[in-house]
């Protein structure tokens, strides 16, 4: 198991906002060719293809103010992650989303980690 | 990687919530000793300190409405689940939460699986 997963995991989250809210399609370094995005439950796999859905969505001005980011080990040093927060978009009202990540080293040092699985999904807002 | 992840998160999902929202004691063999909860940030390992966390929590009946569940394969025959829903307990008003596991097969047959990871979140209501 990792023991660095919680720092792992929380600089990974930085990283990742922080391109998606300045230039997404900079994200492509962070997915490999067998990685996974299933966003609002339609399913990319791929760096390129992950990659074209990001850049593709609806919104120019995007920022993601994040509630909480929850770390967790994995078998073979992977990192789970999962994150809570708001997702403000153009002129649009907040919407709450939930993501969750699993990271795993690129090389047997580990010192960059790169996204296996992302899974992406739009608070409803009822209740 | 496994090719019925999607069968086996939905099938653990199904029997997960049934047994939480009956007798939450009755989930402590779905963890392990090396198994990890992250309750609204409160961190527990093992199956005896997680079904304790579990069954503590101040509600008598309390129901999981799932809106969305998202699956997918990770390394070593393991399963990605993600779970959005809403949580009514007792007579407060529902609250929407997100739970992401990740689950690993028992054995080589993998004819059964427990989970490795469980984080859980409230989401907020704003926005």
């Amino acid at each position: 198991m990792n023991p660095n997963f919680d720092t792992i995991g929380k600089g990974f989250v930085d990283t990742y906002y922080t391109l998606f809210d300045t230039n997404r399609s900079q994200l492509q370094p962070l997915y490999r060719d067998h990685s996974m995005l299933t966003f609002e439950g339609q399913q990319f796999q791929g760096a390129i293809a992950i990659t074209q859905k990001l850049v593709a969505l609806p919104f120019q001005a995007v920022k993601h103010v994040l509630t909480t980011v929850d770390c967790q080990p994995i078998p073979n040093n992977g990192v789970l992650v999962f994150v809570v927060g708001q997702l403000k978009s153009d002129d649009d009202h907040p919407h709450g989303f939930s993501q969750t990540f699993v990271l795993f080293p690129e090389d047997e040092a580990a010192t960059k980690y790169y996204v296996m699985n992302d899974i992406f999904r739009l608070a409803l807002h009822h209740g």
